[in-house]
């Protein structure tokens, strides 16, 4: 086994320094799981030596939830403790920077569960997760934690160790960790990114149509919904990234103005279960039907959670020209796989994205957020003008606009 | 390596269903560190098997800690996000249950560090812990969760893997996992611990005197002092058996009243360095001096904290009866070392532990609780009645009432 600790380390100071961005004197939180340990005691590392107060850290055991699943009384599956709540009002209040590793830590340990049952403990998300999300308070940051349980996941024909190796050289390429300066060649992305997604906010589209094989969807936007790539932006005006790697625009949809069906092109792990080859139909901005080659019991438990739960809360659009669709790799975690194709997300909607204050409060709102990824060099993407016109947007994997 | 599987899941149903002692319907907090997960993963298991209805898991992590020590602003050190305080506050309110796994997880990962600095992170000790427990309002249990780490610092001159079995070993013959039914082994032993603490009670000492090699120590008893041994009573009825294992009988003292000198007969880990040697002197209740072969300074800044630091909160009698104190074996745990010998505690006191209520307004107050070992066969131990009788008690281990 090669040692990583280098990789770590810089991932590491990456996630702190340029993606959370954090500042001196900040409380940071940092959720992960077990298998995470040494990168969570390098962004540990980091965060104090940004001049970090305190860190925060929090460790999810999916062994641990794989009992709850299992064994908790029926009625008790949806709750949260209240201090979990109390502690992200805490985290808001004093304006913390918030990590969180991604990636599966142990898929295996939720294997074999009832998926309606393990579809309602959503947590580490919370149901304020998305209001806190949405003031801005905040400035955080999504990146990759691997581990031995979601490298054999993703690569089940290799040992444990070789697997270990491969999503290691994995994450160190997309994450753009192989370069002197992976900040500033984030940079260098995210202009590009930021470019584009400037050329489609000029258009101001009506709507965005998504078609191709199993596909012929048409997803509404308010007249000011907004286009972001890359960075956010906190109510203060501080700067951060809340996704490394991140290669998408994206923005957020009239959930009242979706019809047709879409098919998704990727599996999904969804709170345990994996889900695979779903093909939803929308009516009036509704989920009206839900199939699946796998998994279906699991996605309608969640969409059946509540009433945005079956309604579109984001619509994100990515190009070929990132790193991760080259690498045709099912990854079994949205952060990555949703960087490598175009997607939707049932749930809750950055509001902040819908510049009028009227048609925020439309914006959806739910206690999940569920990315489903649709897109492939197959799906051609056109906006629609006000006036009925298709603009191809989207050809091939290459940006018309 | 052999397999502990078994003996984990003892120890798990041990601690949930006699020691905790869970009912159905309870919220179980579990208090653990890394390296803990198997046991931490059967305790949720068996709780949840107990009809818990969440087990509400926190994960320290000693190198996480080692960041904070090496690396955080000098004013930040004391911090204590305000939410765990909120948190326990919900436990006693939700009348839940709490398990603590003891035993330093990774030792190695505090070496070397500022001892004065690390004296004032005393996580997960909280400010509220004592006056929590003092409500009795929750059923408690802390027992040990073996590690390779701790395993390497009691059997440094054995393997990592033999150290760890040696550890195990020990911890099931100390726990009594051996035999048929645990539970009914310490239910044996504890009706012999109680019969000597009512025989105490009797007596009503008006203070204790310990006497041997570099001790020459009177402590002052409330008129309304109780001894107690093994098990607790929650305020509404449920028993409960807060330490596994538990070989002493203890009262709360009069905190201004004890005077002389008392030296330690067992090193002890005292948040990340290690003290041994002790001596200190007492006027009126209060430490007077502080000397120590090793970590005199850690020792002088944990009883810095505030004025009860430096007072008596504890004093606990062990006979030469129980199965930690023939190993002859320093585990740096206190749980377990401190059911090896006769001992004292700096900090806070069990007010519950003296009946009359204006005497248990001046039970000792501390935001600490620092458990010294002081015993040994030749220290002997009298009662002095208020007539200043002196009753020996305990004599070569032996109890002479």
């Amino acid at each position: 086994m090669r040692d990583f600790s280098d990789a770590t380390r810089r991932l590491a100071d990456l996630i702190v320094g340029f993606g959370a961005n954090v500042q001196p004197g900040q409380i940071v939180a940092v959720t992960t799981s077990t298998g995470k340990e040494k990168l969570t005691r390098e962004i540990t590392r980091s965060a104090y030596e940004h001049g970090a107060r305190w860190v925060d850290v929090q460790t999810y055991d999916p062994w641990v939830k794989r009992q709850r699943i299992a064994l908790a009384p029926e009625d008790s599956l949806e709750f949260v403790p209240p201090w979990q709540l109390v502690r992200l009002e805490w985290l808001s209040a004093e304006g913390a920077a918030r990590i969180t590793l991604s990636g599966p830590s142990a898929p295996e340990a939720l294997e074999g569960l009832d998926p309606t049952r393990a579809g309602r403990d959503v947590m580490p998300y919370l149901p304020n997760s998305g209001d806190v999300m949405n003031r801005r308070t905040t400035n955080w940051c999504v990146a990759p934690g691997p581990t031995v349980g979601w490298a054999t996941a993703v690569y089940p024909e290799l040992d444990p160790d070789t697997a270990l190796e491969r999503l290691w050289d994995a994450m160190i390429h997309i994450c753009r960790l192989e370069t002197d300066d992976p900040a500033g060649a984030w940079l260098e992305r995210f202009a590009s990114l930021t470019a584009t997604a400037a050329r489609l906010q000029e258009r101001n589209f009506d709507a965005i149509h998504l078609h191709g094989p199993g596909t012929n969807l048409t997803v509404g936007l308010f007249r000011s919904s907004l286009w972001n790539a890359a960075g956010f932006t906190r109510a203060d005006g501080l700067k951060h990234f809340p996704n490394i790697p991140s290669e998408e625009m994206f923005t957020t949809p009239d959930p009242a103005r979706v019809d047709g069906y879409v098919s998704t092109t990727m599996p999904k792990e969804l709170y345990g279960s994996i889900i695979d080859g779903v093909r939803l139909e929308f009516a009036q901005g509704r989920v009206t039907k839900v199939e699946a080659d796998r998994g279906a019991d699991a996605l309608r438990a969640v969409i059946a959670k509540d009433e945005g739960a079956s309604r579109l809360g984001e619509l994100a659009l990515v190009d070929g020209e990132g790193r991760i669709g080259p690498l045709e790799t099912v990854f079994f975690d949205t952060l990555i796989d949703e960087n490598a194709a175009s997607h939707i997300a049932l749930g809750t909607a950055y509001g902040f994205m819908v510049g009028d204050e009227t048609e925020r409060a439309r914006a959806n709102k739910s206690a999940v957020h569920v990315d489903l990824m649709v897109g492939s060099a197959a799906l051609d993407v056109d906006g629609i003008t006000e006036a009925g016109e298709h603009v191809p947007v989207l050809r091939n994997g290459g940006w018309q606009i």
